[in-house]
């Protein structure tokens, strides 16, 4: 990477941004378990208070970080206010890690290939 | 999704995880910016802290976050300790992602949609 380049990335990393709100939304498996039932659809707040061991301030809590990061949102419809998926910034979240897919790849062959000659250094007994 | 399926991914997220420490540590715009460095080799701390208005001590404390989430690892050479990008976590953050595509792209896809619906109903004078 050229140094211009990388710093140029720095100041644009720099400023407050949308991708730090995002992760720090996905830090708590509480708020991924939330996000995974609504991707299978709308929820209530009590629908999804359901499966967990916890009060209901204490799920609506966890739903205002998920719609303060833009994850979800809120229905405004009489009765009830539904909670709605919304994945662009899960996108956006992806594509940042998916600069560094060659890093894993390149590290697992290493692994493979070191895996590989242990093998060829201590053969099973047997066969031939 | 079924319901047991939900409820079985529910206790198995809510044990404490190396997930929730992968994406914490990612919620810092200079964190993702010294992995980025790092993606290209080997770096000291002296050189990671460089392109950053940021002490020493601040840079290490940043360091240690990305050490205990095992996204890097640190040299034990006798003159110093080069940082390494150790990138297995990011998989496993990017594959939490992957779940979540078929959401995305259905959305953009509504999207796509509906601005297509918006260009028929007001179209452009001019033309034939």
């Amino acid at each position: 990477m050229q140094s211009s380049t990388f710093n140029l990335m720095v100041i644009r990393e720099m400023s407050p941004d949308r991708l730090s709100t995002t992760y720090a939304a996905l830090a708590d498996p509480t708020r991924r378990a939330i996000l995974a039932r609504l991707a299978s659809g709308e929820a209530s707040v009590t629908e999804l208070a359901e499966p967990f061991d916890m009060s209901l301030p204490a799920v609506s809590k966890h739903l205002k970080v998920l719609e303060r990061a833009g994850l979800i949102t809120r229905g405004r419809r009489a009765q009830w206010r539904p909670c709605q998926l919304d994945p662009a910034p899960l996108k956006d979240a992806a594509d940042w890690l998916e600069h560094y897919r060659r890093c894993w790849e390149e590290s697992f062959a290493r692994l493979d290939e070191y895996l590989g000659e242990l093998q060829t250094e201590t053969p099973k007994d047997g066969g031939g």
